[in-house]
């Protein structure tokens, strides 16, 4: 194979080779049984035996309510090991699970590990003209014959122009990105970008869906289950309708009658992932409708083949005016979702990005979370590091992701978590969980810096257990994937990973204002790059203070969304949490932040900081030359560098923006550009 | 026809019909006088006799020095027009003037018209793959074909898959155009775009350059030069040779040859612009070599020919870092070129940008005019309207450029105004001019915005006469162009026309100041756009004030370049002209201008009245319907309500910008969101 492993590198399981597995006659033949044993023979190079006196490994299935349908149990006994479930897909994770421990040495004894989230999906951005919205790892695995046909994916693409297939049809390598995400627990996956547009809208039917069900296949053996992003719009592209209105008889038969195709086609699909009414998308505000109506059109449409619908609640008004500061596009998901909690058919999730605005590096939790008490609910993330280095910068995200799971809403007496909620807050609990936007791509190692693997790895393993410290699950990463590097070298990559997030947050937008980034790219700083444009992302920065007031008292009243006990939280400078200030309030230079450092005086230093400390993730780098493989090597190195550039114009452009503003000098007499 | 036929519209000739021309014996058959011929029957629908006594007007040829050879006489006499010239370009012109001054109902008695400037010339930035970089009206008259071939213009361009023919070959247009300029007094012409990439390097050679023949052909018999800008680097790229060093012999002889082969396929061909050693493209500079090296290798190349060499001074370092102030793109042109005065060949002609930034609203005459007193120099100026609103907004740019040419260098004791110098500071006054970039592609008025059609015009008349009044240029222009309304009509587009570039001024960067656009497009408010950015195009504004320091003292030491009393003009805040004090100074937002405003409250007053004037032309603009043609009318107003936006958010920004970092609040109370 010419792409890279990951943490499935067959090295580091060599070990395991002489490995003897028994299948119990519990297990029937399914398609992730029989997978299974090829994992076993083929990439594992074990044997499977017929006698379970010889097994080192007994696989069975027993009935046991507590593991539900995904769980396993792991127990080492005197002289074997078995792995129990009670379905075969829970036996894989099982398998999975076995691995990982043995590869990282833990205890193998009294295991039950049953999922935190039911839903543990991965959404691709992938075009079908082979790009990747967002995408920094080269073009998608999906998709890219026509790739030829640069503007496939626009509204006024002509079908008579297409050359050949939009699909890769590289199944080695979808099959080997299966087995990944399976390993670490991901069970469902949307292929294309959720802005659906030109060819992408005739994904859902024939011929493509016929392409779509060679890859669904592939998946179902790894028991991921195959979603596809439609457009709304669909019944007037595809149908020849002259509405789209959710509640037109022939619109809802057109859906009907093309999910009882796909279904035909695809008897294991999973549903579809829904961008509607946003940022110039068609929705059902179109035909005077809500997003209850729209998503339960298609809800019933799914509703006899166990199908789901996922609505994204991204929706805002992208059209705003920057001098209207009433306008607050942190409201916005509350106030077009909050009112129709409850309205919202069984089989219908919506899509909530962990924060009000989009990805920033550091945002409050979404108030949707605690407010929607009868909607199922998929929390959103990226894996993606679009706002968050481009895979150039390294950054390794779950720790932001895992203190977004254990944000306390407050929302009722206890398990108010976010990690809990999501599935007590649901109608139905199977119908929630997590899902985050790709960071792979056809580079040799998926994810452009070699270092962003771990995202992936982190999201998978952070899905299936919300409980695991995002630092332990980059331990466990570290170990597989370097696994013939010594201690060392492992702690050196561990420090700088570890740190990592925290260090692109010191060098970027300070204490949570957000967007300081060049407009589109979003990667590389511009102060002023969204300050005067309609997507509603300003920091207010002037010659006395910056920051956004969104109090009930003096400003936008934003802080109203949350319940009672956060909102106070928030409202009150005393209570306010320092990393987020500028996101709530407006206050001047000189406040004092409960670090006991005023404003600008933190800006200064935590720039600093965040350029001295890309110098010393170069300088531990540099010393792991000819101790890692040197393509690892140089591949991080020079992306060091970039980051290092990166990181200097953070600093300096902020740092001169915040002094030509203010006026006050550093306290500490370091060098700011006039 | 399908283009508008501008200023030369058969109607405005109309009542000339009945005009009877008489050809005197001395006129030779030249190319230019048979197609004088062809004007008066085929497009003024006159007819030419054979008797002089049944003429209306007659034409003739006289030896005249002091007419050189390109000036002309107009007499009216008892009972005929007389014509006369030395040469039958001359003629030509002096037919252009007749039918000119005719329409306008000026005198014929008594006219003696010599042009002020020798070479009078249009630089085309059109691409052969029929893009025009910083065109706004369409692809490009002169190449197309073979637009589906989208990287025609990169380096990597792959000749083999070229489809047909990159020239468009709409030779009718071709002619129209040839008509227009030469009907202006325009003499000289260069068809590609001076960043010559990929195939554009090509056009030098066969088979391209026997396209251009057939393009040039058609110049030709319009007095006019074709000239074509070439890569620096074209020896390495078409020639197979090892360098591009200037010194080098086989260099010198690939140039050569490839000269006498451009000059047997075009024996009127005109010579080469070239852009070297800037923004990217190769030159001497990597050889060691300065611009005179390189100029006079491709100087000795064209002399045999009669060729010339137009070499821009446009280079500079295109990659500052913000954080050095002392590095001043200003200096670059004075800097590179200054110390080479005297060195360069009598056929080389350096062309100077008339500021020394780039073409921004408001800019100070580049110091090179005055300073260079032993080289040919010719002035550059944009008719595009890269930064002056890109034929959206109106912009009647021709006083500008008049306010250039009255610049008074006192660079000698009298005549030191550059209109003056350009000539008399030059080794060979035929070898210096002026040339301006187009702004015509194929939309059906040519120039997007039907009124930038009187940009061009302006800038032929202006190279012919630099006397005339840019003001009275307009009047020319509209009472031509609009020859069907009546006075009230003229009177309004002439009020609007009259008083644009300084309504564009109003809302743009004050006082000189520039470069407050959107990086790349040049369209549109962007305060801060470059002010990070690697262009050496900043503002420095703080909270307690703005501009950029030049001065001797305390600044750049840019000011030292002009002459004594120019400098001391410029370096004294005393005797500073308001317009351009923040080019020059960095100063309070409380300084006093000689207005008697502060600096702040003029930022205001001028952006509120330059969005209330252009709500002002609407108003006028409005009252046309129906008096001007429905295209005409819809066209402006169109534009006009884009203009309106534009003007709107460069008033607010700039008036929101300057108020949050001055703090300082409008004098009137007029509304400044915070």
């Amino acid at each position: 194979m010419v792409f890279d492993t990951l943490w499935l590198n067959s090295q580091n399981l060599k070990h395991m080779n002489n490995q003897k597995f028994y299948f119990d006659n519990s297990i029937d033949y399914d398609e992730i049984s029989i997978q299974l044993r090829i994992e076993i023979i083929e990439i594992l190079k074990a044997s499977i035996v017929n006698d379970p006196s010889k097994a080192s490994v007994i696989l069975s299935l027993e009935e046991n309510d507590s593991l539900q349908n995904e769980g396993y149990i792991i127990n080492q006994n005197e002289n074997n090991i078995t792995i129990s479930s009670s379905t075969t897909k829970g036996l894989m994770y099982g398998y999975y699970g076995f691995l990982r421990r043995l590869s990282n040495n833990e205890t193998l004894k009294n295991i039950i590990s049953v999922p935190s989230q039911s839903i543990r999906m991965i959404n691709h951005w992938d075009q079908i003209d082979g790009s990747v919205e967002r995408g920094y790892s080269g073009e998608s695995i999906f998709f890219g014959k026509a790739g030829r046909n640069e503007n496939v994916d626009n509204g006024s693409f002509d079908l008579r122009s297409i050359e050949g297939s939009p699909f890769r049809n590289d199944f080695n390598r979808i099959e080997w990105y299966a087995r990944l995400l399976a390993s670490v627990g991901i069970n469902a996956i949307s292929l294309n970008n959720v802005n659906v547009r030109g060819l992408a809208t005739r994904l859902i039917v024939h011929p493509f869906i016929d392409d779509v069900a060679k890859i669904a296949k592939i998946f179902q053996r790894f028991g991921i289950k195959t979603y596809l992003a439609i457009n709304f719009g669909a019944p007037k592209h595809l149908g020849d309708l002259n509405t789209n209105d959710p509640l037109d008889a022939n619109v809802r038969q057109w859906w009907k009658d093309t999910v009882a195709e796909i279904y035909k086609t695809i008897p294991f699909f999973g549903g579809f992932v829904v961008k509607a009414d946003s940022e110039g998308e068609p929705g059902p505000y179109q035909y005077g409708r809500n997003h209850a109506d729209g998503a339960n059109m298609l809800g019933e449409a799914l509703e006899p083949f166990g199908g789901l619908v996922i609505w994204r609640t991204f929706v805002y008004n992208s059209k705003q005016d920057w001098r209207d500061r009433s306008t607050d596009r942190a409201k916005a998901a509350s106030e077009n979702f909050a009112p129709l909690d409850g309205m919202f058919n069984d089989n219908v999730i919506l899509q909530v990005k962990f924060g009000p605005i989009d990805f920033q590096t550091r945002e409050p939790l979404t108030p949707l979370f605690g407010t929607m008490k009868k909607t199922n609910l998929i929390l959103e993330a990226q894996i993606t590091a679009e706002y968050l280095g481009h895979q150039i910068d390294i950054n390794y995200s779950a720790t932001q992701w895992q203190s977004m799971l254990d944000f306390d809403t407050k929302s009722q007496a206890k398990n108010s978590l976010v990690k809990e909620i999501i599935k007590s807050d649901s109608v139905n609990p199977q119908n929630s969980g997590m899902v985050a936007v790709s960071n792979v791509g056809m580079d040799d190692n998926w994810t452009g810096n070699k270092l962003a693997q771990a995202n992936l790895y982190a999201w998978g393993r952070l899905s299936w257990d919300n409980d695991v410290s995002a630092l332990d699950i980059l331990k466990e990463w570290i170990s597989q994937t370097f696994h013939d590097s010594d201690d060392d070298t492992q702690q050196v990559i561990y420090e700088i990973m570890s740190t990592s997030n925290e260090t692109y947050e010191k060098y970027n937008a300070p204490l949570g204002v957000g967007f300081m980034v060049r407009p589109h790219y979003h990667y590389g700083v511009s102060v002023n790059g969204y300050e005067y444009d309609r997507w509603g992302t300003y920091h207010f920065a002037d010659r006395n203070g910056v920051g956004v007031d969104r109090t009930i008292k003096t400003g936008t009243g934003y802080t109203k969304l949350y319940s009672p006990e956060v909102s106070a939280m928030y409202e009150n400078l005393e209570t306010m949490p320092d990393e987020l200030l500028l996101f709530f309030h407006h206050v001047p230079y000189t406040h004092l932040l409960h670090s006991g450092k005023t404003v600008i005086q933190h800006i200064y230093d935590t720039h600093f900081e965040g350029y001295d400390t890309v110098l010393e993730y170069i300088d531990k780098w540099s010393r792991l030359e000819n101790k890692i493989d040197t393509i690892t090597f140089k591949n991080v190195f020079d992306r060091l560098q970039m980051q290092k550039e990166n990181s200097l114009e953070w600093r300096d452009q902020i740092n001169t923006y915040f002094y030509r503003m203010s006026g006050i000098p550093d306290e500490k007499g370091r060098v700011i550009y006039a």
